[in-house]
């Protein structure tokens, strides 16, 4: 574990999260592993392979008129060449209008990411993302001993 | 990549929904790295090291009478002594009664899962794990393009 690494690591995260905000595919796609990687979006099932991947970014980023992430309580560690970071992303969104170019409406969404780097020649790349939704307590009426484990 | 570690990667990965199913949290607790771990439960936000990790688990175990996993799609990529796998925890499980001692009503739950693990001397160990509830396309009223990325 080093100082460096983990100043590298949030660097590559930060350029995941930008590249994901300016809907730059050809970034997004260089900050994946080029062997076998998966991703999970928030309700979605598991994505294997940098083809289901990347056309799940391709499509996201088509019906996505605007999107920004601030990130909070980024956490990394550190070992042999792998770092795993979580973060909380705190999403504004919006699609296309449904009638004119106009954006959509704005809507702000709270989801927790890990994200599994591994360090190569040229920096470090993504094996996995995945983000789920937060269901806060405050959303529910006092459903919480219902969640479900693992 | 090895053979033998993937089929390693395998056993550790069924050991650790083998001692959530038997309530076993001595099991399950040695399962998981001594640093620096991270957990996601569906629906919740990220809980770091071991003392909240642990916690979370023993509130889980106390809560739930009856689970049971059926894992499928089990795919795991290694590289550098770190194993990411992923899988679908086909969940079902039932809590406690409100009267009585009987068992509560059983419930289905669909649960995409990550799990990452290192290589240690005692076998591969549980780094992070991060699970999400899928909600799928017929749960919804036309609204998967409201899906959001990350």
């Amino acid at each position: 574990m080093s100082g460096d690494g983990y100043a590298d690591v949030e660097q590559a995260n930060t350029a995941f999260y930008e590249a994901l905000e300016r809907g730059d595919f050809e970034a997004l796609s260089a900050l994946w592993l080029d062997d076998e990687i998966s991703c999970i979006h928030p309700g979605w099932p598991v994505l294997s392979g940098r083809g289901e991947v990347l056309r799940s970014y391709a499509l996201i980023m088509a019906n996505t008129e605007y999107i920004q992430f601030f990130l909070t309580d980024v956490k990394i560690t550190e070992a042999a060449d792998t770092a795993v970071l979580t973060c909380t992303e705190n999403i504004l969104s919006g699609g296309p209008a449904d009638a004119g170019g106009e954006l959509g409406p704005l809507m702000g969404q709270l989801v927790v990411a890990t994200n599994v780097f591994r360090r190569t020649s040229e920096g470090w790349r993504l094996w996995s993302h995945h983000g789920s939704p937060v269901l806060t307590e405050s959303d529910d009426e006092g459903e919480t001993e219902e969640e479900t484990p693992a």
